[in-house]
């Protein structure tokens, strides 16, 4: 078996994801509404040779109106811009399988992997906010489990889809007036509980086959999710026992599915803050802290609960909150926050300032070296494959990461020097997906 | 009264709109996989100061995969890509109100919108093939008025999407942590007969205050939903009396909607043959009408009729046709073809030859003197507020009309000699569009 590989993911989200970033002299809120901005970003994760950015996504504006920014834009538009100004980092994309059709969901992502020549990835959601669901016609959040069925099925239908094509398909024989070989594009005839679908999809075979496929909710319904269809989970982690525990459990579900475990990248988020000194650092954290308003912090916290807390006192404890059976929206942030806030025994204000950096993903100050320690120490104790990287503020915390912690990655053979494929899916070590209706013999082997 | 303004807008699609032309030595039909190609032609398109660029969008494949091809990208994520590519030229991407949610369609514009610096528009579709049915879950096309009925609804609660920010909701006051001014961002809460829509949009508003709305069909519900909707029409006109009719039809519709003539741009389409003199304008024409496959032709025309002809003979006339009353997938294409072949007494074979170049769109070949006057004449006798260049090859025909037929425009001083403007309804001689939430003192007088 080859060594296992290291994968660095940039998550970017506005100007940063500390929730105060865009009131900080380090960046510039304005930029929000910039696309340049964006393909900036881009090129600085390219230059570290990183192996994809990730935009999430919620149809919603939520509770951040008036205290904080918000993510402008659609990111498969915003990923095609992105591509074009960009050459081999791959490009990952959050989309909802609640509030989408299969067939234009997998049309969109069959454009990016075209336009972007095999970079596009497809996070998987199901769309937790009651917010979101009241702008479909819906009056409460779909039950969990309906949600991830509802997923499973989609999924079904929109691989199907982009297999439709097999990468033989286009023929171009203009003497003869050949366009595609019928017998290479096939109808799927869909007709499942949710959806009918005849196909083929309107969009030949990407590069990739496929996009690859992402996910990032870490319930019982997510895990197996997971481990039944994704290629890369992020995932949030408080300790290196933590993720050692959700990394061997996630693997271990894999082969139950036919699958090895080098066919699943888990990648826990980090938010690093990076200085001179590691009391640099955790000044430089502190003025973020500093930074956080206080009310709209309590909506924040009321909405990843699922519970109303902007009337709670900020010096009390945490009011008990419902067993996460009963939570409807994101069960796995749900438990981490609650477990967080119960275990370091934290009033709510505490609980908001450690929430600030990443919402629940581990925040990390220190020095360019102790950042990299960190990573090398959960990489090797078998607690990752490789990082979700979610600098506190942007472009400064992205900079820092790829030209101050990245060449000490290299320099320990840890992470890649140069890019050694053109392809998202090769990037994480995976090969190009034929489409499950070709023939056997023309099937390329894994 | 300002002298009436000229408009052209280039619709662009895969090698080119006679549908033989990725056979013909000209093209190079590979290319419709690649995004460089379309970046290419917008590049040309705005190098000729044309108002704006347009990619029409169906979802499925039709009768295309075997003997032509077809449209790869989705729309939206295509001009995403040729935005970053260009400064000022418009982009108007296809849509359909029957199979999208009003949230995700006025998120995606909104984005395009923002990364274009204020260049998107919207062709408004009610979607009219079967084809595309079969790929949401329907076993027939919906009913013609329905779908005019969606169509409606849809757009009432995209333009409220679009209005839920105020242009100057976004505040930014980072010392008071204020992002945005919540009595500038307004929920909905539309309860209609297809839609409940809470709001707000997630995505600030866009330079233009709302895209660009387009529309194409000239059914009797076409023509009202345009004159009640539409910014500009894409049309098919076979003569210039039949162009007056149209034109003279539609600009008195307005005014019962409380609408100006100017704000409603009439475009009729036209393929163009350039060359030195007719003669070999003519020639290069045949020489695409030669390639045309009459199997693949017939699947096209059954298409567009809604009656199966594939086993029809060829030199024989049309069989009869239903009463447009009895159609309900596009009407007036249907009665287009139907008149051509009645009032030219045309054969199968000769009918296919005509409907080639543009799809039932007038084609004409001369000298670029000839396209030019052919363009004046319409435009003089009141048949049209400029014109939807239909490139029958790509890019060469593009290039031709850009450099050999715009220079005439331009010295005859019918169209522009730069941009006046930086917006899509800057170019089109529209204002951009304050909230309809917005107090009546902020708002911008037209």
């Amino acid at each position: 078996m080859s060594r296992k590989t290291f994968h660095l993911n940039a998550f970017l989200m506005g100007v940063g994801h500390h929730e105060a970033a865009w009131r900080h002299p380090r960046t510039d809120a304005h930029r929000v509404l910039d696309v340049r901005q964006f393909q900036n970003l881009a090129r600085i994760a390219e230059r570290g040779k990183l192996d994809s950015v990730f935009f999430a996504d919620t149809l919603a504006v939520g509770p951040r109106i008036e205290r904080n920014t918000l993510a402008v834009f659609e990111p498969v538009t915003l990923l095609s811009a992105i591509a074009t100004a960009t050459e081999r980092i791959g490009l990952i994309a959050t989309a909802s399988t609640s509030y989408n059709e299969p067939f234009n969901l997998a049309r969109k992502f069959a454009s990016l992997d075209h336009i972007s020549a095999g970079r596009a990835g497809w996070n998987i959601v199901t769309s937790g906010s009651v917010d979101e669901a009241y702008n479909f016609g819906l009056d409460a959040i779909p039950e969990h489990a309906r949600r991830y069925e509802r997923a499973e099925e989609f999924v079904d239908v929109a691989v199907a889809l982009w297999d439709s094509w097999e990468s033989e398909a286009i023929v171009l024989d203009t003497e003869a007036g050949i366009f595609a070989d019928p017998s290479r594009v096939h109808t799927l005839d869909y007709a499942g509980e949710r959806f009918r679908v005849r196909g083929p999809l309107n969009s030949p075979r990407g590069p990739q086959g496929r996009p690859l496929l992402v996910q990032a909710g870490s319930s019982e319904s997510g895990k197996e999710f997971a481990a039944h269809r994704a290629e890369a989970v992020f995932t949030a982690q408080r300790t290196v026992e933590d993720g050692v525990r959700f990394y061997r459990d996630l693997k271990s579900r894999l082969a139950k599915y036919g699958r090895a475990e080098h066919e699943l990248k888990v990648l826990p988020g980090l938010v690093p803050f990076i200085a001179d000194t590691v009391e640099e650092a955790k000044a430089l954290e502190q003025e973020f802290t500093d930074l956080i308003s206080p009310d709209y912090a309590l909506r924040q916290l009321s909405s990843m609960l699922g519970v109303d807390l902007t009337a709670h006192a900020l010096d009390a404890p945490l009011p008990p909150l419902p067993a996460e059976s009963e939570i409807q929206g994101g069960k796995s942030r749900f438990t981490l926050v609650k477990e967080l806030a119960e275990t370091e025994d934290l009033t709510v204000r505490q609980l908001i300032g450690k929430l600030g950096g990443g919402r629940g993903h581990r925040t990390f100050a220190g020095t360019p070296e102790q950042v990299a320690d960190e990573l090398q120490t959960w990489f090797e104790a078998g607690a990752a494959d490789g990082f979700n990287i979610m600098p506190p503020y942007l472009p400064g915390g992205l900079e820092d990461f790829v030209d101050r912690v990245v060449p000490i990655l290299q320099e320990r053979g840890l992470f890649r020097a140069d890019y050694e494929s053109t392809t998202l899916r090769g990037h994480y070590g995976l090969d190009p997906v034929e489409s499950q209706f070709a023939p056997r013999d023309s099937r390329v082997s894994a």
